[in-house]
């Protein structure tokens, strides 16, 4: 099969769509034909050298993708070959075929094309995990998303937005904001124009969030600890603020809040298997009646992969660039 | 009646065992003739000025106390007077009355004395609510609780140690980490001769520990993110290191770890009433069975409140510093 491999570690222009050996399905696996993946920015750190695929993970970039079984491995149950699924990976999604352990499977929701399902999962289990399974995010709370134009940001929007909570959001230009008020976003913050602590107070009359969804890690952690509210939680999933931060401990005492920080990528099987069924669980209804969508900012053939690089890295997508490996399957 | 005032904001000596009138019963509220309460460290950030009560709480010291019921507000239901009962406070046990939410009175453990239990409610709810409620120790899981010979470390290790969990303190002197090991801790780490990072990954074959108990705040903040495994909470309930923490957020999340920081005083009256009744049913039975008790460093009669205060801001105590009020009421 082909697969996108990294050169050397380094730009984008490492990138390079070559022959390599096809995967082999172990037992609990399934092996997938792609149809379709996406960009994340792990996997522009992982071209870059600095994050190294956990171990036993295809070395592979793509950690989400949507395609066709073409065979199912000992032990595997409710699949079959030609099934369409859409699957959470630890890697392996930027190549024609990916052997995936069937945990981290799942049908195709109806009414969603497989080319967009290739950005569904990791986006969606991270936002799921970590909104609404850790930070357990209820109705009527306020959410803050900070990148709410990103994948992870449109998915949060929609998500809390549709199951009842109050969505602020930040984003650094005006088409960015208006996307994410299109998607439900309450209030929405130019970040390069105003500090998002004080939006925030505003917003919620001085008592603000109950949880932060937060992307930029240590530049943020102390402001965003000041935007929470009593039992606030500020959950970390992007470090791209930096990773050395500082904040007031004695704010957060008395605020009784806390601060995680996750990562979907290095948890065990089992955990992703988990995540992957209280997602589809969660979401497959609001999908199915359409109040879920995946937000794309444009679709490239998988050859292209260096130039879709190139535009995440750039920041001025809003939603998920995604990549089209059927092309490469000839389909 | 008489209790413990403030002359000025400042030392020990500040502390005056006066006239003052009595507290009056409101509706929901018990009135407690106080037999014994104990020193926390809040109240020495009090008498300093550093600590203002709550809202709406009594401005005297004393966060816990024993005693007997002398009246009862109109809507209590199981109270009655002349009840032995034990309470936690927002305020007011340095006093030889105070009125307090039923919700926040427990009924004397049977084989307790009145005076060991003006040392209890305090220390217990804080370890409870936040060990087993918050963070979620379980058996088989590793505890590091920082100070491991003040009241609220004598009693977190009786409980992780009885509950099944590992336990591993830190404390200043030999004969602190000896009491440490009688009260059940497997590891004891003096922190002035050992790094405690290295200390916890020597004991727990450099997996880490699961929950924190931190009193240190700032100064411990990185370190103890350093020491937790994956899936870790530190939990920070003091800040005897200072307040502006810095931690390597990249730590923490590939760890999928958390940092809380709670405070016991300012949750309002149904959040205590709610900690009252778990720490009850949770460790009553214990304390029944004769497998958890308060550990007393000493006990002085309330008119030498200032000579505890001194004892316990020269950290040399073991467990509680208990102040007899029922001398101060003829007892």
């Amino acid at each position: 099969m082909r697969a996108i491999t990294i050169a050397e570690p380094g730009g984008p222009e490492q990138l390079v769509w070559a022959e390599v050996p096809d995967p082999v399905v172990g037992p609990g696996e399934v092996l997938i034909e792609v149809a379709a993946t996406a960009v994340n920015r792990a996997d522009i750190l992982q071209r870059q050298g600095l994050y190294k695929p956990p171990p036993g993970a295809s070395t592979y970039l793509g950690l989400e993708c949507s395609g066709r079984i073409v065979e199912v491995g000992s032990g595997v149950e409710g699949f079959a070959p030609g099934d369409e699924v859409c699957a959470l990976l630890a890697g392996g999604g930027y190549a024609q075929r990916v052997a995936v352990p069937a945990g981290q499977v799942a049908p195709l929701p109806k009414s969603m094309s497989l080319l967009e399902a290739g950005g569904l999962m990791e986006t969606l289990c991270t936002v799921w995990s970590n909104v609404f399974m850790l930070a357990g995010l209820t109705a009527g709370e306020t959410l803050l998303v900070h990148g709410g134009s990103s994948g992870n940001g449109t998915a949060a929007i929609q998500l809390a937005h549709q199951l009842g909570a109050r969505v602020i959001v930040t984003a650094g230009s005006a088409a960015k904001l208006q996307a994410c008020r299109e998607l439900g976003a309450d209030v929405a913050v130019n970040y390069r124009e105003e500090d998002f602590v004080e939006a925030v107070e505003q917003a919620t009359d001085g008592l603000g969030v109950d949880v932060v969804l937060d992307n930029m890690g240590a530049a943020y952690l102390d402001r965003n600890v000041q935007a929470l509210a009593v039992n606030g939680r500020l959950v970390v999933i992007g470090l791209q603020g930096g990773v050395k931060g500082e904040m007031n401990l004695n704010t957060l005492l008395m605020k009784r809040a806390s601060v995680s920080a996750t990562t979907l990528r290095a948890r065990p099987p089992e955990e992703k298997a988990q995540i992957v069924a209280a997602t589809r669980n969660g979401v497959w209804p609001l999908i199915e009646a359409g109040r879920f969508r995946v937000i794309v900012d444009r679709v490239l053939p998988i050859e292209q992969a260096a130039e879709a690089h190139r535009i995440v890295e750039g920041s001025g997508h809003v939603g998920k660039v995604l990549l089209d490996v059927a092309t490469g399957n000839g389909g």
